[in-house]
């Protein structure tokens, strides 16, 4: 399962590479029009990168996997997948973003977020309930939940300002940066 | 050959999500003119997905593999490559399925079932037969005749009437959607 | 090392995917007029599983890797990542296949053989030289000869008639569509 | 880890294939035009192909892994996954390279490079730090070093003379062909 979810989301990955389109000009001037779009594709690489490194840290604890969490599992990998037509979307107006496709890129963070929550509830079902040592190394995940409604605020901001909303989106990225500290000391180093 | 599998249904997977091209304009109005295109990316999603851990559960079973098995395997996994380009057509015809579109996306249902209870009968093959363990956990395989009548009934249908043979389709979906517990009882979990 | 050759196989696969274009018009007539491109995606999709299986049972026998064994099984990768581009080229001359394509698709198949050759020669030196069991599992390895022999004569008819070079293109492709028994026997069963 | 890595670096090359455009015409003359785009496609497969060896030879003495060695490896990943805009863009210039993008693809080249070395560091400091195998089977990484050095300097003449850089990066290509014998000779073979 871990082999299928690296798979997709090294594909994710591509498919954002593939939108990052050449220059129309041997200029520094025609990269820099497309400043906005490296931008954005170092975000969503980085919240790709967030989500990757801590489903490998959450499988470190996993013993047990049934039908619920392989669904779930894909439902989380149905969001990211829409991480690259969102972020296309997002870089099509120039110079600054738009307030449509910045609602949307909201939409596909908070869905991806959700499906993430999700997967994490099914994943301790199936590996002891409350009492399990998943659990207790997940704790309150209050984490989880801010991001939640930051990625909320953020994307009821994004039909007024959508430069502030995607400042928002960085701050989320930026606080989930340092991989889940609580698997790893539990582990003691994976 | 897990990894194999699990690399081409990744790789479907993505030559589908670019196929969501970048709405015209940064309006709701252009995405929802997109919104058939959205529809079909779900549906084939969870096609490839009800597949993806159907395979999964299937070979937790399996101890043996011979060069019929790789070749069967193979055919599988061609006509899930056939999912993209019938995915794409269906949803060129805006805003209702075209008739000949939904013919081709029911024949590679179809083809895709059919080469399922192929690998399903080469992989009995080589596990021991009639007598195996994996063959008394398939059971009848009831479930995989009738979806193969309802795919043949749906796509005789769409020269007639494509919106029913796409509810078709969706019904065949739903009822593959809980993965096989056939299986999964067996191994009492996976 | 074989995650990493199941991976290119598996995008090269993807890449030949994105060749199928969507056909203009919803008709049958459409369809029809890319018929040549899906023989040739078939004929294609069957050379990447040959080699697939091909080096799937050859891997079953080697139990150590060298330096010169990555770099000859990254240019049998490299041979391969060409295909799709040849596959694209030969398919641009409808309705029959142009010279100077099918020369270049000869080529293709031609080093391909070659590079396999070259492969299964440095793993025959990493794994104990002629008196390996691999050596003697792979026999005169007539098969392989035959093969590139074959490509040749196919290549250099290509520019006087490129249909008599694609029937013999497809002649080799069912030369080889049985997996190396002679492994299979040595092993009882992958 | 090493799964992930390895799609990822599937899948550059993949985006690398999809480069190579079918040419215009069917004729030696219109394959030719796209001669130089085969040569940088060469270098490029060649670049990525020395980092996967590398790769996959460093990772053999690794024991431990960290959050710090996860996120230097994404951070790899993301300078190599600019390999396929670095090269689309150089080809764009024909017959020459133009200055710009070859500054460019330096830089790519130069912040792999850099990456690749920090991959190195988090690796040591994960592993047992100055006393450890893997830091005495580096030795002293003086072609790291070296190979920084002539990067600097072929993306400083770049706007000068962007011939000479190309040359100057396919020296280093040159340099690093030869997997990394210090690992292989402490392993006694992979």
């Amino acid at each position: 399962m871990e082999a299928f979810t690296d798979g997709v989301i090294a594909v994710v990955i591509t498919v954002m590479v593939l939108e990052l389109h050449v220059p129309s000009a041997a200029t520094w001037t025609a990269l820099l029009e497309d400043g906005t779009v490296f931008l954005s594709y170092i975000l969503s690489f980085i919240y790709v990168g967030i989500y990757w490194t801590n489903h490998h840290h959450l499988f470190q604890l996993v013993r047990r996997v049934d039908g619920s969490v392989l669904w779930a599992n894909l439902f989380f990998l149905f969001c990211l997948s829409l991480f690259p037509f969102s972020t296309a979307w997002l870089n099509k107006a120039q110079p600054a973003p738009a307030a449509v496709p910045t609602v949307c890129y909201g939409i596909t963070l908070l869905l991806t977020a959700l499906s993430w929550g999700l997967l994490e509830r099914r994943l301790i079902a199936a590996n002891g309930g409350e009492q399990s040592e998943l659990r207790k190394a997940l704790g309150a995940d209050r984490k989880t939940r801010l991001s939640i409604a930051i990625h909320l605020a953020a994307t009821s901001l994004a039909l007024r300002s959508p430069v502030a909303s995607c400042v928002l989106y960085a701050v989320v990225a930026a606080m989930w940066f340092i991989p889940d500290r609580r698997i790893e000391q539990r582990l003691g180093g994976i």
